[in-house]
């Protein structure tokens, strides 16, 4: 078994990708069966830890749609155990210089390109007995950066030019704090949007892909626009305390 | 701390429940804030056992709202081990007969109304030195049996009748079931309706309260103005589902 | 989806199931990958709670293999609570006359054949649009009761006769017991031989399957060959318990 | 390894039972090495289900001293979960009659003697090759009914004489509101204790046990002194709460 | 919702800490009950990872007394998870430089004050539509380094003086163990208190606040007289062991 | 109590070590059954976190077995987690330099020899009053640096020689990545043997062992005779696994 969201995003076929915050692999397998491209467990922000991370890749390993983990920092240990356990990809926050790439894709790849350590768990059964796992992780485990501070915008090009860097995934709360702007998800703003184009270009240049994490449909459809083939709407979690508010607003304004 | 729900349900405001469907204090803590006026935790066909359902309450504890529980089926033991953690009410299906409601509200109740067997632990919580909680449980503990079989409809009356019942609770799908149609929500046919009219009447006659399980605020509303105090809109694992669905729906059709 | 195990028993094709006694979704994980015809998560004997078949059965699933439950006693709301969480089949201990299996075959289906109440949560991803799990769980989930008394053997007809029993699964511990004999697996005293041949019979001539709980795949080949369409070898913590021994036994007597 | 539990109370001598509300193996584990001679991890009305009892079980396991479980009610298939996995005895609340006794003695032994299902899991390590765990578990299996209502009490004897019981725990508070008096442990009423002494009477008369459970070392050793040979002293939960208040209290009356 | 602990300390009132080693949200409900003017998780010592300390925050969550977390060490990325969880303030072991503090504070702050990353989710509900959390965290949160080196209290100006620090915090075990002593708590030596006196005397020449671990509440008070704010008394497993040992010794010696 | 396992490798007695990398104590119990001289749990390449790795441990206390951590990474905060936890020995991974080794015999050592943090929970159990844990835990707890890459060869004797290093264990998958070789167990390549052969005089010219991971026990004897005093045969899950296989293959071998 490979890894349909490289593929598709080495065609250049833009993406759309689910974000898992609540701890649960129920709620995580009932995501896995509404259509995105990828589902990624968020060890961040998200309510997380390795436990459930695995529980939530079991969870959505019937659906074929391949699990993506955000770890909550560069740490090599924990970047191995989540790719051990099946992660096909991992997105990591504040990667701020060519230096903090360089250990975060070193920690994704087996040697000599990496430092990654073996022993494959459940990630061993995406392989063969003709091509074990460990043959062609390399290729196939996607190593995506945040792009989320000042400092990694003026560090762009050189933590793009890492070796082994898949593409860039951009918050925008973070990088618009970093900015001097308010905390907030689907910005409008010419210089922001400038920002944006910048990061989808340069990583266009590269065959790379961008990615952005976004709450309405509508917007990332835009982001797509702009060149951005990995685009995630919202969360688990938002899904619901959204639709139940609504609900809720609906019954009580007919009260 | 007393029943807001009961004593909303007594005073006859319309009372909108929400439902608890995945196994996350997490996800419950969630729902918790956006404005229900009790939250209902479904160990039937929600994916809850004993111990999920304690994380629930607790999760949705600081909010002050109610916790209310679906067991799977009309069993003491269990039923004793839920409000003894803290449930304010119970739903019990299937209860088709006196002789099944007589049995199941003994257990809601301690001597000489009934056998709950003394022992509360989150429970006592609710009481004070002066006030202990198993004072005033028999009083504010709801027993709500479910009404959906046709054996029950026809029984509606002697299970109502039954001496601490505090209303009755809808199973729409097997009552649909029951009744020789199919599995289904929120239905229409005038069949159907007047069989909901009689449910609201026989309640309200007695100073009891009619409940039902509804997929959308809207149609919760219509069940509100034929006479149910106690309407449920869809559950946690619905809304995400929905909204993840739409947002899915909405970014692909614009691919 | 349907249930690959029920059909190929209906072929008459002779499978074999593995038994999951450990309560972790990576240990049935694991297990999932060695080529079984199906699982079965023992709640019974096993150390298992709701929860824990959950998480196995959500281990299990990418492998495309259907999951059976064990449960520790004919009880409904615990039947229903497995099936709604996608158990293709139930087994049911100490099934000893006909009112015992059509308690249990009425808690497997939907009404009006049974009482089984309406709410897939994961067995509802088995179904489409167009055929809703709930038109074909009758027919596709398996009721195995399990004959393993003298009691049973004398009312054996008459508990296959019930309708919708789909075949038997002989517990040869607790049948021994019964007889008068020590508590083992794979026995092959002609007068237990004899019994078995006359239940492998009784469900041959009713179209039904016969199965049973063996130690080795040997064994297992023999009751094949007898009749036995559905057979289980040892378990996951049988394997690992054996195997471990049999390496420390290795290692020691060449110290 | 046997029931030391067992052997103490064959012999006469009271002993100090410990009892686990928290579902926690550490709470379990720290509890285990204060000096009991025994530990029952209560199902009823502590918050537990089977799979923190399990975990408990296993983090006083290395201490030596003997697990019992009490269960939630008279119920054959966790009282056989909770036997398979290592508990030397089982308390049942609400045994109220002769048949109610029959029926719970018949889950804790193996037959002829009973109906309990072959099957231990933890259970089988306290046997040995020579001396199987079944073998000698009929005998070691501590089957302890409650008696804690007025029924019970005017049953005794025929609770007492049926053949397996091993002796009777008395539930106070139970007890108390089923004679008409508020719950509460540790009374010292005598017509309370006069209700007491005919219980250490019944039991001592037959060979049997008395077990009462007690908040303070001080009536349990009262109630020693009065026959009862299996007493209990509050309980984790309790003893975290009261020395957390005494210190907060302590701290705050000298500010 | 503001962090009432930091309220309290501003304004000089003696605080009273409680500390939960247990991973159980049952133990932190019950201990949240009692009277503290705040708890924390204990990662450190205890038996705790994120996941248990979540559960904590969500048991105590309903008492209104503000959580804190001890992290096993300086780690942003958990820390950040901690706050996004609900965390009112995190005290960080062996902080012996300035540079230790400053990167212990950056991680509690967000930007342009610190680093920490946007993504509050339990935390978030502490904020309202007009003041979200973010707007309030940097003041509200408290970042307590632990002084208990002496590396530390060499450099103990200096990291008082790091801006963001809002007190410390002395763990006396290991504070005995590098200034030679064994390891102990509620010390009394001329020396140690001299030690204790300076912390105390250079948090409030800063408008700071010292904390301090104890076993009894007689040695808090007598901290709190030597000008501590924030005294700790020994811990949830503590107390129930005591208790409990103290019962078993008082059952025994009347033996 | 002392480390068994210290004691054996100290007088020179070849040890057996067990795997586990299933988070199950259930798993970790009957692992313990089966005669080890220790147990491992794998924190890297397992699927296990800290709260697994504790239950395991908690599993496995009743045998005496003494039981090691392998930790993801050279964490000194997770290194203390699990010795306060109660590991008798930490396996390290990727420890290439001196200074790796410095700062990981530290993280295992209380002062003035390390820089370990008082507060033993699990760990405090292994003491009495005479003799507390952390009089003599610096010298029982082994410090077992892993040599698995080129680099650490070539730094072998300066890791060996940092003071507090007991041993070393050999990753035979990642050292044969790092020479050029696929990754695999068992090898048998002479230039291999004699990289081994260098490790195990290496260390048994310091009075330390050699460790060595193994897949079957002939293999691991034949480590034994070259000087490998410490072996570890296979894990829980590959028994399991390959038992399952073997039997699958028999039965359908038959078919």
């Amino acid at each position: 078994m490979k890894n349909s969201l490289a593929a598709k995003l080495r065609q250049g076929t833009p993406c759309l990708n689910g974000w898992l915050s609540l701890p649960s692999a129920m709620a995580a397998e009932t995501m896995a069966r509404v259509g995105w491209d990828s589902l990624t467990v968020d060890m961040q922000h998200g309510v997380h830890d390795f436990m459930s991370a695995v529980a939530c890749m079991q969870g959505i390993a019937a659906s074929g749609i391949p699990a993506l983990v955000r770890v909550p920092q560069n740490d090599g240990g924990l970047i191995g155990q989540v790719l051990d356990a099946g992660a096909w990809g991992v997105i990591c926050p504040m990667v701020n210089t060519a230096e903090d790439a360089r250990q975060f894709v070193a920690a994704c790849r087996y040697g000599p390109a990496g430092k990654r350590s073996f022993g494959p768990n459940r990630a061993a059964a995406f392989g063969t007995a003709d091509a074990p796992y460990h043959t062609f992780a390399n290729d196939e485990v996607l190593a995506i950066p945040m792009i989320e501070t000042v400092e990694a915008l003026e560090n762009l090009d050189a933590i793009l030019d890492v070796s082994g860097v898949n593409g860039c995934y951009v918050g925008p709360s973070d990088l618009s704090l970093s900015m001097g702007l308010d905390a907030r998800f689907d910005r409008e703003e010419p210089a922001f949007m400038s920002t944006l184009d910048k990061i989808a270009k340069a990583t266009a240049a590269r065959g790379q892909f961008a990615g952005i994490h976004c709450l309405s449909a509508g917007y990332a459809r835009k982001m797509v626009d702009r060149g951005f083939l990995f685009t995630t709407v919202a969360s688990d979690a938002y899904f619901m305390a959204k639709g139940a508010g609504m609900a809720v607003a609906e019954w009580r304004s007919n009260a």
